[in-house]
């Protein structure tokens, strides 16, 4: 019990690290701001397959192999693998790492999946049960409209607050001990809820949870905004990130400065008509392996609180009148020797 | 890294004490063999409210708590929930646990999730973590028969090798050193696909699963049948317990004698029309904490190996001609200090 600090947060003996981080993403993804930056974009969404849900598991196939790859290690020499998604009964992960042969561990955190998973690896790392791990999520555009609003074929408008799930998966390798880029513990998120009952506005539904989250983790460290270079949110985009600031503010901690999120990052909203900006388990996983993973690495950022988000709901519980409850699982990342 | 034994399986540096263990179930389940010992078997299956997969949720709800009052330790004093079920995006844990305050994290391992959770929950307090965790696991027969086959109104047929999904949900809370009852260990499941595309045959598309976690626990830690007085697998029912027995024994170690199946305890098949057995997430959950706990409790078992079982499957991937992978999670449980 002596590595936790407060209430949520707890601080690894000694650095997580992460070896390699991969990304895989679609075509309109790689037509964005990052475009560039990711390892493989795809020609068109259905990858090759016949299928949208067996699309996203080619995804986050080729994502883990590659990210086995980048890291030297084969594959069958890491200890666990953890994935999380959104598709009904894990199908884009399950099917995606069916063939690894590894050690397995399903997660479901909503879009807040690379983030579980990189807090629950880290753990195992750091308490002596494994050497190497990968982490995986992903989501895909078309299975997602499909499964919690509607088919595409129906050609649905979109409102303004809607935002754009994005294709792709990204996958990180942990290990014992420091890397140039390492996890150094995390705060678990608790569910927020703030009766939002509306599946076309995931940023309001999450940015509570997320200012949940940071200020715990302010409260449990006892570190100000300042101690990160950035502090970047999942997938509130540009409504739930302005909701986000406002309430994180209300607690007495500013981070205007030096927020980010990934559902900003990654799409240009000017001219690919994302509306409130990206979304999905990939969302932070790929725009974190793809940018804010090298920009720790060559040292532009030093000390980032990585905040994946997740909506934690489903078709059938929003038809049930449920509200939507939040959460959002912090990571603290830094450059232990760039 | 000096937990760890063998491929797939670690050993906890002292053992995680079962502080108590609650279960909650439907009707049906409260008429099988077992019903006297569940600690809350409800009127009916609504539990009080206006739908099923609200109704798995207060299932969860209550078993939460009441799991909590049986630790005698305050709701928010645990450091983490982990729970996990078999509704599309864990529908049944996340409104059933929205309420507790809890730093959540969700798990998806479809019919394991008990037994991934109390390993994932093992190595987070071994690890010097968390002191106390809440872990549950639940289905509900109504839910899961609408979300994997037929409506109930349909009123199909069901063939002799279906199952019979238990309507319950099962909670254990963890502790950092060792209670009347402990977790020493676990052995972390990999997929593994036999090519059965039938989901009204769950025993088959398991088996294989079962197997090769028992056997890899075997071959990893070299202990052999023996040591356990009981290897109690999750819901593999009649007809996957026969492919079990009869796979293990081809890797060379017998467990006819001393192999149990909660999908065999739990329901009497000659009177209550349960086919090939009872299964779902809250099968090795209930039976677990209502029924092995308490026999190692009393030390009528001294050493278990508790393995439940998951078919990984979704109604999409079987209708897109998936097969159906199958998972299996091995913990360690013994008595330490009856």
């Amino acid at each position: 019990m002596n590595k936790r600090l407060g209430k949520q947060t707890v601080l690894f003996s000694q650095p997580v690290g992460i070896l390699a981080a991969s990304s895989v993403v679609g075509p309109k993804e790689g037509q964005g701001p990052l475009g560039q930056k990711f390892d493989v974009v795809l020609d068109d969404e259905m990858a090759g397959v016949d299928s949208w849900e067996k699309a996203e598991s080619e995804l986050v196939r080729q994502a883990v192999e590659l990210c086995a790859t980048k890291s030297k290690i084969e594959m069958t020499n890491f200890d666990y693998l953890i994935a999380g998604d959104l598709l009904n009964q894990s199908t884009g992960s399950i099917f995606g790492v069916r063939d690894t042969n590894l050690p397995y561990l399903g997660i479901f955190g909503a879009c807040s999946a690379i983030g579980e998973g990189m807090s629950i690896g880290g753990m195992i790392i750091d308490g002596g049960f494994a050497s190497n791990i990968i982490v995986s999520a992903s989501s895909h555009f078309c299975s997602a409209e499909k499964q919690f609003r509607f088919p595409l074929e129906f050609g649905s408008q979109r409102p303004p607050t809607s935002s754009w799930t994005v294709t792709g998966a990204g996958a990180v390798a942990l290990k014992a001990g420091a890397d140039k880029v390492s996890v150094l513990g995390c705060t678990t998120g608790k569910m927020v809820d703030m009766g939002t009952t509306d599946p076309n506005n995931m940023g309001a539904a999450m940015a509570g949870a997320a200012a949940d989250t940071i200020v715990a983790h302010f409260k449990d460290t006892g570190r100000n905004p300042n101690y990160y270079d950035a502090i970047i949110t999942g997938d509130l985009g540009y409504i739930g990130s302005d909701l986000l600031i406002q309430m994180v503010s209300k607690s007495g901690y500013e981070i205007a400065h030096n927020h980010k999120d990934c559902g900003k990052e990654i799409f240009d909203k000017d001219t690919q008509n994302t509306l409130a900006g990206g979304s999905g388990c990939a969302c932070a996983g790929v725009t974190f392996a793809a940018h804010f993973y090298e920009e720790v690495k060559v040292g532009r950022l030093s000390k980032i609180l990585f905040v994946p988000t997740g909506a934690l709901m489903s078709p059938i519980s929003v038809q049930q009148g449920e509200s939507i409850p939040g959460i959002a699982h912090a990571v603290i990342i830094e450059n232990t020797g760039g």
